[in-house]
């Protein structure tokens, strides 16, 4: 057990936006129906649709591990595979979620900067119509990868026309989705839909939200059905009003966008201030909210981490990860680099 | 979509206590480790060790199914079979998740008081080393009854009794423990633990929390390795802070037993008020804070829907279920009635 | 352990005919390629089709647990249900082997006589739409029936219209559908497709055959991709000839007929020597090639099964199961009804 | 579909051992309990007693895929994890049955010589304790490999006591384990029971059976309750007795010696002559009954494969595999090289 203390470890370490707080406070009023049949579902679903038009399906759940597991569930049987980087949150933190649930397999290829490609992909492009051989029915790409970096426009749609031209679709793992558009200073709608994404995971709680991601279907067909999925996948809130009235307050006057405005802009301050020290190498480009850097000993890691919390990432190369948040204060890297002088 | 109206559909149709949602709103401070290692959740424990005692294991999930299904997961390999009520809320309710997630098979009871005794429970006790043959393992009964009846001790012991003597355990789904236990004037230990209960859903959404339910481990040892099964499970919040502030809250001050006591008072001022009215029979012992009444016609039923929710039960006999809550108001119940009366 | 002796335990008891050893024998030459790409497994097919016409989809598969297992699969996703008789094999002889490759659930229906009836189906007829609730898709009926009976054309007939009316799948495990066909007097095809059974259960062990069964789609659409899901089943043979060789021989000279007639025929002649034994009392028409009937006491059972093997059916009831297979001799029956009178 | 022709496709394209077959006939004689409780097994089960002692837990199922599924299935839990090479069998050739019936993931290793070694494995020994990380659990091997080399007992105690060191088990893939105990000129108990191998698929069809499998527990303990699992797996074989007598036959007389031997040997014929040719490159150690090699042109390899079977391995380096079996001649090895040469 450990004590409140601020640092970089994640952006799902801060609390909820007061904004958000306060709009959960607000639909805490009387009696409604559950399971999502209420006014606050639909206001929410509402804003969605303002953002990605209305020929989608929106199911909120709990959780972005079963947005992604479920999500995925609805466009494959368990005889498919699903192609996904190396470094895929589905791929190594879901303590085989995936799998488990959906029974399929994951084809990982290798990819030092979280990003697939058509190329990287195309070792597990065969098989096809050989019953041994788990048949790839996916293509799944996080964004803003895992490494903190951010897929165009372009190598999505790329991607995308790939997966489509191989009776394939393609998902994309959003839970920081908000710090890629962002980043790319896009909407959502630009990077997604418009370019052939069909499954989305979008995120709410990585950037200010207490609990809930949506899965949206932007190919509206993979939705049907849905409702048993989640249901039979244990990710149906009985009291579903309060994810409801958390993502409408979240889509409303930019909120998404000015908190993901924030922890992007301080990671890039956290970089540039970072760069400044020799004895330290960042490694990824700094696109969206993470920072990651080689630094020169174990036991400087250890004595920052001391003070604040943060991960490692590759600790054979003492590389670690930094990830910033809505609520990170200019101080609190002020006073991180301060530090890390200071032991230096 | 159905606008917010006041009505006896579900305790889960209620918001949330305000206590508990200052409790959430106390917690929304700074930066804190995300999963569970943080000082609210030690905090939470420590009540439901006050509660327990210190010898059992605690998990919180988001969900009354996945406390069911990952509960029973924890004493089970699919080859084994769990047997329930034929009302049970796991073998009714839940769209088939705990078959898909635990491979195992149900075998149900008919119970048309919502509970199992040792006799009623013997039709599956065979077939024991049989391959050919799910092998019972869990006898699961839930507490209060899905009848809004209540087990006495006894009645528990029993069960706990004979699954264990059967090298079995005993599973109760405690959605409703708190009216259980305002209804049978014990501590929650004194109808679990120490009568034989093994693992125990312990339920916070149904009586005036937001999201957020307990596994609790009272037999130690199931609780091995559990941490992985509610990973994979997709029940792991990672802001858990704010299901274990409420939790704390909840068990704080008697707040689980004032909310309770509440809504069992409001069953039963309706149950009173209800049996003088002689078109209407109310079926069930009314123990907890559900009422099940069969009502004069169809046509009424439908009339009262029109004003305030709640559910048909079996409609072949016009039978419905009216719920109290923790925030049902005297003067809903009063208006009902009167409402009841007129329509007649 | 137990060495061999003649009995009436199950027509799995018997070896394999002859004719078929034989025609296992005549493929072993030379090299073959694997998993059914050979002429054996097309000539199988071609006499099937002869059976069913060719507008059908057909894959062997080992065992009779796999056929039902995998075809049921090929027809639904987990948040399904599959209505099925109370004695139904799937239903109590697979150890859960249906719920856990399916995830689905098996809603039963109290079937004295094996059977199902649009009637007794009703019960489990509702929650459409709900997504609470498991959603039925299959009615799965097995002929000859486990109780020895036979569904005549028009009950089947009854239910398929009734599944597809509703939107659901008639399935048949035929385990032992040459003794139905025998009994009925009709080809395969006449109480099958014609009348709207979608996907079949074509067994082969229990009629002479040394293992393989068939996965029949009546309904071929629902074929579609059924070859992943017989590899990810287990259930896809390496050397392919040696079954699709036995079902070759099978189908025919009319090699099923003959078989299935003499066991059929063992049935009746067994029954007809019981009648006249008053103690005894038959509990079910005999229609197929097994005889259930009660006898006087624990004590005969125990003696007969000294020297023959068969299996209790009901030990509350004194009740046991005689079956009658294709090697059956009429010197069997006299053997042992002429014991059953010595101990009497 | 294909005509028979000879080849060197797999060596589950030959037949059956015709002194197999006549074990099988001479098991065909009057009636026997299924399922195994019978004679056949109770023998054959003390052939393997012999191999490898009587401290063993032995299941016979249908196939090569249940075998390592099963088998893995019993020393696992959902969120474990099975390090095996990139090549294996599960990995590559199973449509994903392992992680559809097991749940588990797993986790692959570049492995060129399609070998395990104890440093490669260790990219994946990490995330202990972590419950977002599935668990390793088991190490997986194939003997011999899937590219025809053959661990020596020195590499597989290293493995198993690596596994053992880290609370893990070690599973052997024998699917042609025969061949390998020939090129190491040892019994099967010295290179799997005696240097810690836990788990041993123990195959028979590609060495001269019909079908058949066995599931060796040489750690006893992980059999427990395994005949559940082998049924509720669609794996328990209703006439049992044939799987029993082919291994019963296999396993005296050295016949399966006899067999690996022979195959072992024309696969250095094979070799030896193919050696000579200078525009074809052997790309692995030809220890087993495989060979793999480069040939010059996708043209020549069409060619040869319109004559005789084999597989493309790597289509992209005109790599392919050539397998021999029990039943090769050297004729077929001298016309085989004849065609080669001629189409050069």
């Amino acid at each position: 057990m450990t004590t409140n203390k601020r640092g970089f470890a994640s952006d799902n370490n801060s609390g909820v936006h007061p904004e958000i707080m306060k709009a959960m406070l607000d639909a805490n009023i009387g009696h409604t129906v559950g399971y999502g049949d209420d006014i606050y579902t639909e206001r929410a679903k509402t804003k969605f649709y303002e953002h990605f038009g209305t020929d989608i399906d929106i199911y909120f759940v709990f959780i972005g591990t079963a947005a992604n597991v479920l999500g995925l569930h609805a466009a494959t049987r368990s005889w498919n595979a699903v192609i996904c980087a190396e470094t895929a949150h589905i791929n190594v933190d879901e303590c085989g979620a995936p799998e488990k649930f959906n029974g399929f397999k994951l084809l990982s290829v290798d990819s030092p900067k979280g990003k697939l490609t058509v190329e990287s992909i195309k070792q597990h492009m065969h098989g096809f119509g050989f019953e041994h051989h788990s048949q790839p029915k996916i293509i799944s790409i996080t964004q803003a990868t895992e490494m903190g970096t951010v897929y165009t426009v372009d190598e999505i749609k790329t991607l995308a026309d790939f997966a489509h031209e191989n009776d394939m679709y393609l998902h994309m793992d959003g839970a920081r989705i908000a710090n890629a558009a962002v980043s790319l200073g896009l909407g959502f709608k630009e990077f997604t839909k418009d370019v052939g994404v069909d499954i989305l995971s979008f995120g709410g709680t990585k950037n200010g939200m207490m609990y809930g991601e949506a899965i949206i279907f932007l190919n509206k067909e993979l939705g049907k059905d849905f409702m048993y999925v989640r249901k039979q996948g244990m990710q149906l809130a009985s009291k579903m009003r309060f994810i409801s009235a958390q993502f409408e307050r979240y889509l409303s006057d930019n909120l998404w966008h000015q908190n993901a405005n924030h922890s992007n802009k301080m990671a890039q301050l956290l970089a540039s201030k970072v760069k400044d020290i020799p004895q330290i190498k960042i490694t990824q480009k700094v696109e969206a909210n993470g920072i990651f850097a080689i630094l020169p000993s174990r036991e400087l890691i250890e004595e920052l981490m001391d003070e604040y919390f943060f991960y490692d990432w590759d600790e054979s190369k003492n590389e670690i990860r930094w990830m910033c948040s809505f609520d990170t204060l200019e101080e609190d890297i002020f006073n991180f680099v301060e530090l890390i002088k200071k032991k230096l």
